[in-house]
């Protein structure tokens, strides 16, 4: 492997303390006789996605399909305009809805995630991805990833790393991305599952998306979907909430060099700013244990050069896309 | 890719329909510019484990290993000596333990897969594959995998297919020796699952096994267990045994070329021979489903010329290795 081969250019990045921290640490890792060498096999990335490859606010993209979706079912429930907790939804007031906490939440990932076989789901989402516009700016969720991320997992693989995306989000749900915004195969994406029923439908085999949960990849989650997905522990994490504490855990405390890694959302103007208080992406205990544990994170505002692709011509695209919503 | 590359020989199977049916379809889809092409991305295989990569009898092995497993930690646990289910086990009498039945061996595998952190286990799981001796030749478990097979999962993997097992057996027990065995890593094993616990041991981070299950990877579950993990249908699929029903259908029944593979244990001198009467490995409805969809049966007694590496050598092994226990 030639050097060229193996530096994609980090060229979103600033120089400073967190890309001199990965790049030492993919330089000690990959160095063969080196004290710090690991053989490719176990050179295992593991990545949230929300927050962490692309952005999660004002809501996580994945709540935005889950409302659009119930929208778009209502008129096959008409008892859904009367009863709580989707009435003030479709009554136009997401506010009110989000007020209803978990519960309410729940309900709408539930209705929209299941009662579709696995293919029909899959369909559904990429229409909506490739239709829906964010709030904020009318573009696509999808332009709405980390151009420094993406560059970061283009490094690591050229390294002989193997990416994974361990989320709290539905797996089948990132699955319909994960490989055109990633380049990481559905294989390697580890998220939350609701259960399945494989029954015959018009006499072909076909799998059922069933309302009931079967795995909850978050928080201590994260870990165990580690373990019963990969099977092998990971030799670097990168996350950016309270819900990747236990991963970056689990990952910094094995043996030999290990690498933690949190970005912090630090740019209120190319992004957003949030941390301990915020009710969606909290980085609170983790950015205590970022400090305590030598994990690096990264200043967003400062670190970053670009944040997201569309920033290079902002103007030309802008005037392309309604903004309004 | 030179030819040569391209085909690690087949050597321990005899010329036939289901060698033929083999290298016909791994032609067909391998040929650029063909009707069946397909990219090496979705040239995804799928093999059951027990019965189909390696031996079932007289028990599951895995089964044998907690078995072991519960006499091992019986001293910790004076109660099981007076107890059912297991004290007609500790008395010596595992047929009249196993007509306990599935009962029995829940009991059986919840005691000997949990309670242990990840770590442990799978340095429990390989001690006893160091050392455990099969009761029909003294051998390790681990020489009776199927020489064919190993055969197979090279070819297919030389011509671009990634392999994966998808079985009933446990995940953490199946890890420990996927990768020596059969040459697949352990995020490409996937099995049934118990729930795991993350915490603080000792001051370390661990994953604890608990005795609760997470996830049945067995008959209409492998599709869905295929369709969680993997997230893509494969192209092929080999089984052996009704268990493998639901997921020979659901590989054979996507669009474009596919392939199911069926191993039928015809052989009483080097194997087994059983099919629709056995209470392990049980195959009945598969093979009426086989002869309906076309997929391909392998008539072990005359298809392989070989069954395990260790008959090349037999007799200078035997002696090597007692065969009474």
């Amino acid at each position: 492997m030639d050097t060229a081969a193996r530096s994609p250019a980090l060229i979103s990045w600033n120089e400073g303390p967190a890309q001199a921290a990965i790049t030492s640490f993919v330089a000690r890792v990959t160095t063969e006789g080196g004290p710090d060498f690991v053989p490719p096999a176990d050179r295992i990335a593991v990545f949230d996605n929300d927050g962490t490859l692309w952005a999660e606010q004002p809501m996580y993209f994945q709540l935005a399909f889950a409302l659009d979706r119930v929208k778009a079912l209502a008129p096959q429930h008409p008892e859904w305009k009367t009863q709580e907790p989707f009435r003030p939804l479709l009554a136009g007031d997401v506010k009110a809805f989000l007020a209803g906490g978990e519960h309410a939440i729940v309900a709408a990932i539930a209705a929209a995630h299941s009662g579709v076989t696995t293919e029909e789901f899959a369909g559904i989402v990429r229409e909506w991805l490739t239709t829906a516009q964010h709030p904020r700016d009318g573009r696509r969720y999808l332009d709405h990833v980390y151009q420094p991320m993406i560059e970061l997992l283009d490094y690591l693989r050229a390294n002989g790393f193997k990416t994974f995306i361990v989320s709290g989000g539905g797996v089948e749900f990132m699955r319909c991305f994960a490989e055109s915004a990633y380049g990481i195969p559905p294989e390697q994406v580890i998220g939350s599952q609701g259960k399945l029923r494989f029954e015959e439908l018009d006499g072909k085999p076909a799998l059922l998306k069933l309302p009931d949960i079967q795995f909850v990849d978050d928080g201590p989650g994260k870990p165990a979907g580690i373990q019963t997905f990969l099977g092998r522990r990971p030799i670097a994490a990168f996350g950016n909430s309270d819900g990747d504490l236990q991963m970056l855990q689990w990952t910094t405390s094995g043996s030999g060099l290990r690498f933690g890694l949190i970005v912090h959302h630090t740019d209120a103007e190319r992004e957003w700013a949030y941390d301990r208080q915020s009710p969606v992406g909290k980085l609170d205990q983790a950015l205590d244990a970022a400090a305590a544990g030598g994990w690096t994170v990264v200043d967003m505002r400062k670190d970053w050069k670009q944040v997201f692709a569309f920033e290079s011509t902002a103007g030309a695209q802008r005037q392309a896309l309604p903004t309004t919503r």
